[in-house]
């Protein structure tokens, strides 16, 4: 698994300082810096303190003459490189294992791969170079698009469509039924049937354990690269744009939708209907009850502009402070109400 | 899957407007009304703007006459039954898929249906019409009553009970331990073992990637006609009444419990041994740390009523200007102090 | 499956009063105390209530002379013990079942019981007397310690390192991508690859549905005896020390740390980076941003000392009432500013 570091900074788009036959056999964590293993720095002043015989990946002119390493333009798209080069990957065999239980309604692409124990019920579409990677369910007329990659213990209910170059990581549910329940006059829940289906467009990630439902009538989607870390939610008929980042636990709730490029951070949320501006930030916690604006950062639950949250947040502190001159200003007023001001003296 | 529109009417018991031999594909979503599909309406405001060859359920008296539809009573109910009547549904076949393992000493009902790769577990008993959909594990002792679907991935631990006609979604996990530790004096977790088990009543649905814990001793109780959405936990011995609903990622601590037709709204909580009385609503992110009383609504960690919360809220978003305020009056009573009232000039 | 009472006592180091001949059946839960079944007492209020007919576990002196029961210094630690004793445990058998798929570059020790439909991968090792459950994922490399038992559902991804004696619960999934973007200049999410490693300690338990991600590199790692409740969420690079407690949704974000001994409570977090210290507690829902000091007790988002916090919470109900006392100044005072002080009159 070794390279040479000139085959690196080959690879990389680099220049190589010092020795190029330096043998390199992983990346190394800035938290243990180690010879033999590539450390890529992007703060200079880290620099004194990385060991000399550690090989590094910085900007042009950062190297010291002493040092082995790659110079490049750009270290953190070089880190991304070399994680990629490094990645212990195996390539699953193509074909279908042979303990795996396709219907014979379903159609195989003949050069993906469906792992063992996973289930292809009739009329699913396994498309070229997928990978289905072992304990996948795949229901009834799902589709799995070009080069997609399901982990162990996800579920792609029927009716969901997946495209290409997507990743959906162990023990997610797609397509599962949303929460459609009205109370009836008694003040039971009745289930509305929920007949719709979830769509991932092309290089889409989901996180594990996470949720997206189907709709009730129409589509749950979510928009080209747009990621999801692990346990988002993401409710009946919402949608997201392109290129999205829903954090840890972030929530939609049905039919609510973001636009291109939000970032939703950790345990954020949106409630029913509610409509987000591309490029919209929301924090950590913040629940949108109502539209947030293109480009806004908002904070708080309900949410709102995330500076003046911030400022109500820090006077929220001063609140014993401020109780404390209120008090005063009593006893000042009351003194001065009683007995006059001085001028009166 | 076409029916004509007075087949249509006659099923949601409804009248025929215009021409009863249309025929009807589906169902239409309001963001795309088309021809051939029927388009339900609740809203009268919305129908100026449907196209005139769209066919609608519509209340009494609404419908154009140059238009087809059906006139109901209760618009609501009407989408449901359409819904379910449009629903993708397929019967799984009866009995026991060639790939899934049961053990000699399970009774699985002749009518029951078990889908691939499913475990099912010595002393365990699948009713009648009930459904293992595949990838599904019932461990010993389990029952799942008549006419129940379990969806893939779920995990039915030994000695868990589901009622009947109950809807467990993919990737559940019911009746693992509940979270039981004590800190020993060297502050170390020991274990408190948990023997007791999950019962799920009659109706119950538990949504996708949630967990209902065993009980340390005694029961975990889901009251019939229950819901629960994804991401829902409910810890060991909590129960909740008949008909509550309990939105994504709710969470209920050790003990606490639900009366009947109770809300929680998404991410709100109970903590140990709390109880809420029928009826009561917790809003989003509510987190109630003590009783809450019968139909009340609450807000806000700790939970108090949404009213007060609601004001308290208003008025946090109001503190910069609280702010200013006291500053001023601190200047204003300065200058009474060292200067006199204009009275005194 | 019944004990006499004084072989309980001999089990659990107490001393028998009354009859121990006594046929115990199990345990009492508080709520339903019964004949036959043994209640555990640490709380002696209660103990006038508990029918004379009902044998109890209590501290020495506290059992009437017309009561059967065992009289034990640590009551609670004899609860722990006795519901071990009378826990419906079976062990599994030893062996792999004909239904597992094991990579023949696998290891499984000839006492570890590997279930129906479980996936070994290449190079994994299962060691001597762990259990498999069934429907269980083991990715290649990945090593599960002596004495550990995973649950059905549970994903255990490649290179993941389980200690001794650990117990996974249904539905986790241990070892998938963190989730490292960055976004271009473009603003689309650009993965930033995954290749390290989870790395869960002896005497760990993670509960159901929980996620911990593997490193980008270098290790995830969660500390001897830390136990997670369901629904957890540890990020890639963070890591835990040793007994720390995570509670349902608690969740900490990349490269964050906590000490030994920690509590997280319900929901709450860690933001990227953030070290909490030996001993401290973040309370439900807290979220900390910066780092914890040892033994600190914080709450709230941005979390912060929780007596501060309980007493900036107090002021904000009495927002209202502050409201008051300021628009009562400032009448107090215009009349002063125009009428001067009763001095003047």
């Amino acid at each position: 698994m070794g390279w040479e570091l000139e085959a690196l900074a080959q690879r990389i788009g680099g220049k190589v300082r010092g020795n190029g036959k330096l043998e390199i056999s992983g990346i190394a964590s800035p938290q243990s810096p180690q010879p033999g293993f590539l450390l890529t720095v992007w703060d200079r002043k880290i620099l004194p303190s990385v060991p000399g015989n550690v090989p590094i990946v910085a900007p042009y002119g950062w190297i010291e003459d002493s040092r082995d390493g790659i110079e490049v333009e750009d270290p953190r798209a070089a880190f991304r490189e070399l994680l990629g080069l490094f990645a212990d990957t195996v390539s699953p065999p193509r074909g279908i294992h042979e303990t795996a239980f396709v219907s014979p309604g379903a159609e195989v692409h003949p050069q993906a791969s469906v792992g063992p124990f996973c289930i292809v019920e009739e009329g699913a579409v396994i498309g070229k170079g997928a990978v289905l990677r072992g304990h996948v369910f795949v229901g009834r007329k799902a589709c799995i698009g070009e080069g997609s990659v399901v982990e162990p213990m996800a579920v792609v209910m029927e009716n969901t469509i997946i495209g290409r170059n997507c990743l959906v990581h162990a023990g997610c549910a797609l397509g599962c039924d949303g929460f459609g329940f009205e109370r009836n006059p008694g003040g039971f829940p009745v289930k509305v049937p929920q007949v719709g289906r979830v769509v991932l467009e092309d290089e889409v990630e989901i996180g594990a354990c996470s949720t997206v439902d189907r709709a009730t009538i129409g589509e749950t989607r979510i928009g080209a690269g747009t990621k999801t870390d692990d346990h988002v939610h993401v409710g009946h008929n919402a949608r997201t744009g392109k290129g999205c980042l829903l954090v840890a636990f972030a929530g939609m709730a049905g039919s609510s939708s973001l636009g291109n490029g939000v970032t939703m951070a950790a345990r954020s949320g949106t409630a029913d209907h509610v409509r987000v501006g591309d490029g919209a930030i929301l924090t950590g916690c913040a629940g949108a009850t109502k539209d947030v604006p293109e480009g806004a950062v908002v904070s708080g639950f309900p949410a709102r502009d995330h500076r003046e949250d911030m400022k109500a947040q820090v006077l929220l502190r001063r609140l014993p402070e401020l109780l404390q001159r209120i008090l005063e200003l009593e006893t000042r007023l009351a003194e001065i109400e009683t007995k006059g001001t001085p001028a009166d003296g």
